[in-house]
């Protein structure tokens, strides 16, 4: 058995409409807070657009007897942001400014062409003086398995030009990039499950299995052990975050299908037999959460205790909506940890 | 204008029953002759089943009026295969023996386990000594896109210790392949359209794309331009193998989703193309045909003028088979050469 403190996803796509009502729940009822990522059909690019998605996601948190859930919002950083739609964002209680590099990923279309221009580095200012957090798809458009790794010249001229900035290098994928995360103070960072848990051969080693298709692609064995690594051992500037990714199986099993994995629901049982397995257990709790309180400088959380015992399930098959459904990674296989219901 | 002198096309599944029929046309018009390969549902273990499907091949070609198409035929190498069964082999004309290790990839299922083995290497010396010639799928079951490179030590042994059996590498996909080719006397390859063309970022660069993905999995930008020099080389030890794999789309558009690509319907015009764009198109005559007369021995192939043209066209987007279909390989996309009709 196991409890965990206030248990944090600092990167989810909850997505809105339907997808919204049918997924929240894996995440408000089991986590105290979740970081919303902005890039929905229409992006998050103002301030309005983030309350008004902030109201939907609570009002339905508290339709599910979770108002103990917070949301955390994020702002779409786009080209035409100006200081004072950032200002207001600030009063506003949004603290956290989404980089997408154009095209990188599902929803990037609105993404920022030139990361180093003027107008944004103007932005990275804005974002340094007013204390905003900068969470940063890493990626180049460049070969895919070399993406995040040439992003890295990028993530370094971020951090030395604006050191007072705390930059979020999100879903790291490539072992290459943990040296870099080390090297500058302002450096931190988001794990996903499946990038600790799965390598290329698990989109394309036997039969190509869409389920497992992901941005950032997964990469090689090596490269999941060294996250995997990094994750167990509790270093402080490394947070949990899912990149959980709901996308309809229709939109997933198709030629040019989409990107993501939607792990919402297996998140903390998942984690918690990947610790006990290396012996990890007891950094489990800097992980899930203590990292991220620090790194986020998360206040008024209410608090959550989350119990987990060892009992084996079996996760559910598919989530069904309307004619279609999404699959959840590992659907139908088993799981050796569960959550403890109140 | 160019006329190819009797295009053969050493790697390619030609499939059974249906597909067969709506597939071979691509063939038996524009090429003198193919090397059909024998994983078929029921895979051609013995000269039987070799020689029924080769009268199958045959006679609907005839019905297609291309008697002047020679199939050429493999049999799939299992621990079961004896010495009299090899002899009755090649009695029959058979001379091509073809190695899949145990599921590598689609059909291989009644591959060999250990290909080192006593029984195996019996069967390598009764190649050597009957003058066989040995077609290898050459992958571990290592990480993908180290397949191939780890395999190398294989074809080294095998090389080494029968130094009289021609051993052709199918399909080359990783440059670091090419060094060992050229280090054995007995070591020859074949390369595939797709793998000159494209990389690992035309399966998941973008979204995910189910009709690029194959075995051999397409490697990095660097592996296709150093198989696609030496394509353009005409190195004598290279012959051009389509391993054109047609699926029916709903074996492609699914979880755990066939491997192969369908470009039997634009091989020569694309390969006019591309060794045009690089100037090349004199060696396209050595790459199509003359290499691989010489490497197999090719004897009494009814000789088979193929004349493509400069002029554009579309490749169809698919082709009916009942109520589902096989998608061709850049299907829509323009060719900027055509085979002249006779």
């Amino acid at each position: 058995m196991i409890t965990l403190q206030n248990p944090l996803d600092m990167h989810i796509h909850l997505r809105e409409g339907e997808i919204l009502k049918s997924v929240l729940a894996f995440s408000a009822k089991y986590f105290s807070a979740c970081l919303a990522m902005p890039n929905l059909k229409i992006p998050l690019t103002d301030t309005n657009k983030v309350l008004n998605y902030k109201k939907e996601i609570q009002s339905l948190a508290n339709s599910l007897n979770c108002d103990d859930f917070t949301p955390i919002m994020s702002m779409y950083i786009n080209e035409s942001l100006t200081k004072d739609e950032l200002i207001k964002a600030k009063k506003a209680g949004i603290k956290i400014l989404k980089l997408y590099p154009k095209g990188a990923t599902t929803g990037s279309e609105n993404g920022v062409e030139e990361i180093l221009d003027q107008k944004t580095l103007e932005i990275f200012e804005i974002a340094e003086n007013f204390d905003f957090i900068l969470s940063i798809h890493g990626e180049t458009n460049g070969f895919s398995l070399d993406r995040e790794f040439e992003f890295g010249e990028i993530f370094k001229q971020i951090a030395i030009n604006f050191p007072k900035l705390k930059i979020i290098m999100e879903h790291l994928s490539d072992r290459r990039s943990i040296d870099l995360l080390h090297k500058y103070n302002n450096l931190f960072a988001t794990i996903t499950l499946h990038h600790i848990t799965m390598s290329l051969d698990d989109v394309l080693g036997k039969g190509l299995n869409p389920h497992h298709f992901c941005k950032p692609i997964l990469k090689t064995p090596k490269d999941r052990n060294a996250l995997l690594e990094l994750a167990l051992s509790g270093d402080e500037k490394v947070s949990f975050g899912s990149d959980s990714a709901p996308h309809l199986q229709s939109n997933k099993l198709k030629q040019n299908g989409a990107a993501g994995i939607f792990s919402a629901p297996i998140l903390l049982p998942k984690l918690c037999e990947i610790f006990e397995k290396y012996n990890k257990l007891d950094n489990l709790q800097k992980f899930i959460s203590d990292n991220a309180m620090k790194i986020y400088d998360l206040k008024n959380i209410p608090n959550k205790k989350i119990t987990l015992i060892k009992e084996t399930s079996r996760i559910q098959d598919s989530i069904k909506i309307d004619n279609d459904c999404i699959i959840p990674f590992l659907a139908n296989e088993e799981l050796s940890w569960k959550i403890k219901e109140n």
